[in-house]
């Protein structure tokens, strides 16, 4: 059993790993970088190691380092969180090497996962359901017309040395697909100098919805239900909800049974999530698998009642999974708003800097997971994430109340901050309706 | 339908209210007297009104002026959270002849339900258990020995004067009771100068615990369970939890269908807790019925999932019980440990003054239900409740661990408090053992 462990993470998330280790009876090393000083995953853990300067590369993605704090504090285990080395198989590998126990999965199921073509034709291969399009370049009318009607429209002509918007065609049906073409190829030729295109299926009105998986290393692979990130702004997770407002239990049976395949494909252990894109049909492609905790796994908890870093610790000593699929059952609503210090009138521009007043919501069914307090000096070193500030409702109308009355509630001063914008965000009415997809923040605020 | 509700409360509850209130889109009126100008439960409401002096009598007991501040702001309903004019069988008739709706039962069951004597009367015409004990006192030795058989062994005998723990006589059987009859008058002859004397079944190693009922006003009652209090200091709770230690199933179906009866009996409607005395042996009896919200609502509102505040509204409005007796479940483990500003060294002596410092726990299972805030100065002239943190965990291990972090992240600086108090009872190995009775604190700590 591991009853000591690093966490090689900073800010929110190694606050979360420090306290479900703590309710675990299980010790904990912060590392941090100089900039991290007065962290408070610093103050919280057992013990805390400087692994380096502020820069990321020579702190948080220093590998040698973490092994060496990790031997010298003796802790059997890492816990990468997210981002950093959370993906990075070579340090998943290094763990193994160094009889260090990797929280999470192995080195080849990150490497596999990590390779968009290598992953696609797993992915394939298992049967799960992947964006269709054509493998390689379409370089002649004849082959476009052919490959489109494979696909089925409507369709997506992209540039492959595209950028800006230039050298893309949606195009409906066939009867637009050749003049389609020409002009496209043109584009591209006069933009970038390239007029090689490829195509794929173009996916309606999308809804990022991902799917959370555990596994254990004895084959055992559940699934938590899906989390709704379609709300997104420049591909950034801006709020998400769980369960997804268009989803049917059918649909979520049948998706988890394949997010399940997913994992399995890649032999799969730890906690995982396969991202989907679901169309206006309800139509869903893989996406990708992210091979570690998420930032939104916390809604996930608040609808299935599973603390997701316990269980991963657990599996992690080997335990086999205790959870039954059948027993597992989404109950209630649950929305996280990310609150980051950041200026929406200035374009999200960062506002690192002294948090002079912080005021949090309280009262039933909120949760803040944050690693700022009254005081704390935001780095500009790292994201700009404040807090995932979560509500749980029985139902989304309870949950959408509850998050509108907790925004109100929460003040922070001397840094600016999203609050409000996430406050439109929950009242905006196309928002409350449930039809909302990705381009929603771009197209409507 | 209430859409305007005047709370005639301060601190937390107050502040539960108005988070109740604005989650259900109601608006609020808070009432404040002139030592709460900076209180929480003033910023958050919609609207706030001065009703006097510091003094209690003057302001959050004062009828006419909290009336006033009713018809004056147009709020159709009075909440009258716990203490003050909750269970003021005056003031809830006050208002009903004003046309207000007051947010609980009605004056006669808050009368009768507050009047000890009639209130066991009602409980035994209603077959409710109480504590077996002469009606009167008994004055005869003959008359001891066949009433202590009557009520069966072990009996209190008490000197109706008594007090300081004079007078009073455990007695375990038969060969003892006309022996310490005497000694007992005697000993209260001497220390009285009256040497009357009841007397009482002893109740052994008693436990309290309460049940949640909910009634309408169409004559729905169900029960949500137990709360076990019995973790008090002078018969103030301290910390309490859901569900029951000692409690099984079958008990608890038992003693919740004996709750609606109780209940019945005072033709109950609104949110109302009867409390129990249980026994070694798992016997128990009525003590009291409290007619209004209780602190300790929300280690309920986390195991049943119920926002108790929001029921008592909706009751009021006259909305029917959506809950039906057989979906109310309880799940998981909840605790609650009072934050009180006080010294634990000092006798609990209370501590005033300016939070100079003021961080809370955070992440997953916790709720923090406060009025208080950093910068903010506690006055003298009430309780020293600074919050109530509640847990919730899977099970009572998780919970108490849980806690046990919660207690550990939480700081406040600028008064003494409990919180090191609570900290060492949560780790108390027979608090964790689950056996303990209302005599822990005064004989373990």
């Amino acid at each position: 059993m591991i009853n000591k462990v690093l966490i090689a993470n900073r800010g929110e998330i190694a606050v979360r790993i420090i306290r479900a280790c703590r309710e675990l009876g299980i010790e904990t090393v912060a590392v941090y970088s100089e900039a991290d000083k007065e962290s408070m995953h610093v103050y919280l853990a057992d013990q805390a190691v400087c692994i380096g300067p502020a820069k990321s590369k020579d702190s948080y993605l220093n590998m040698e380092n973490i092994i060496s704090a990790t031997v010298l504090t003796g802790a059997q285990a890492i816990h990468p969180g997210f981002g950093f080395l959370s993906e990075n198989g070579k340090f998943a590998r290094m763990c193994s090497e160094c009889n260090i126990t990797f929280i999470g999965p192995d080195a080849e199921t990150i490497e596999n996962a990590g390779n968009k073509a290598k992953a696609r034709e797993i992915m394939v291969n298992a049967g799960v359901p992947v964006i269709p399009g054509v493998n390689g370049t379409v370089d002649t009318e004849e082959a476009v017309v052919a490959e489109a009607k494979k696909i089925g429209y409507p369709v997506m002509l992209k540039a492959s040395a595209g950028g800006g918007g230039k050298g893309i065609r949606i195009v409906k049906d066939e009867s637009e697909i050749v003049k389609a073409f020409r002009t496209a190829k043109a584009e591209a030729k006069a933009a970038f100098g390239d007029d090689t295109m490829y195509m794929e299926k173009f996916i309606e009105e999308p809804r990022h919805i991902e799917f959370q998986v555990l596994g254990d290393i004895h084959g055992n692979v559940v699934y938590l239900g899906e989390r709704d990130c379609s709300m997104q702004r420049r591909n950034q997770k801006v709020l998400e909800e769980a369960p997804s407002p268009v989803m049917t239990e059918e649909l979520r049976r049948e998706m988890g049974e394949i997010a399940v395949k997913a994992a399995k494909a890649v032999n799969y252990k730890n906690a995982g999530t396969i991202e989907f894109l679901v169309d206006k049909h309800n139509n869903y492609y893989f996406m990708e698998m992210n091979t570690r905790i998420q930032v939104e796994h916390g809604i996930t908890e608040l609808v299935t009642g599973i603390d997701l870093v316990k269980e991963q610790i657990k599996i992690a000593s080997g335990e086999e999974l205790s959870l039954k699929q059948e027993d597992i059952k989404m109950q209630g609503h649950a929305i996280e708003c990310r609150i980051n210090a950041e200026n929406p009138q200035k374009g999200f521009m960062p506002s690192p800097g002294k948090i002079k007043y912080f005021n949090v919501p309280g009262g039933p069914g909120i949760r803040l997971d944050t690693a700022v307090y009254q005081g704390y000096d935001i780095p500009p070193n790292y994201d700009s994430m404040i807090g995932k500030l979560m509500v749980y409702g029985k139902d989304r109308y309870e949950a959408i109340n509850k998050m509108e009355r907790a925004l109100g509630e929460f003040i922070i001063d001397g840094v600016d901050t999203n609050i409000d914008f996430q406050y439109d965000l929950i009242n905006n009415p196309k928002f409350i309706s449930g039809k909302y997809d990705t381009s929603f923040i771009e197209k409507e605020v």
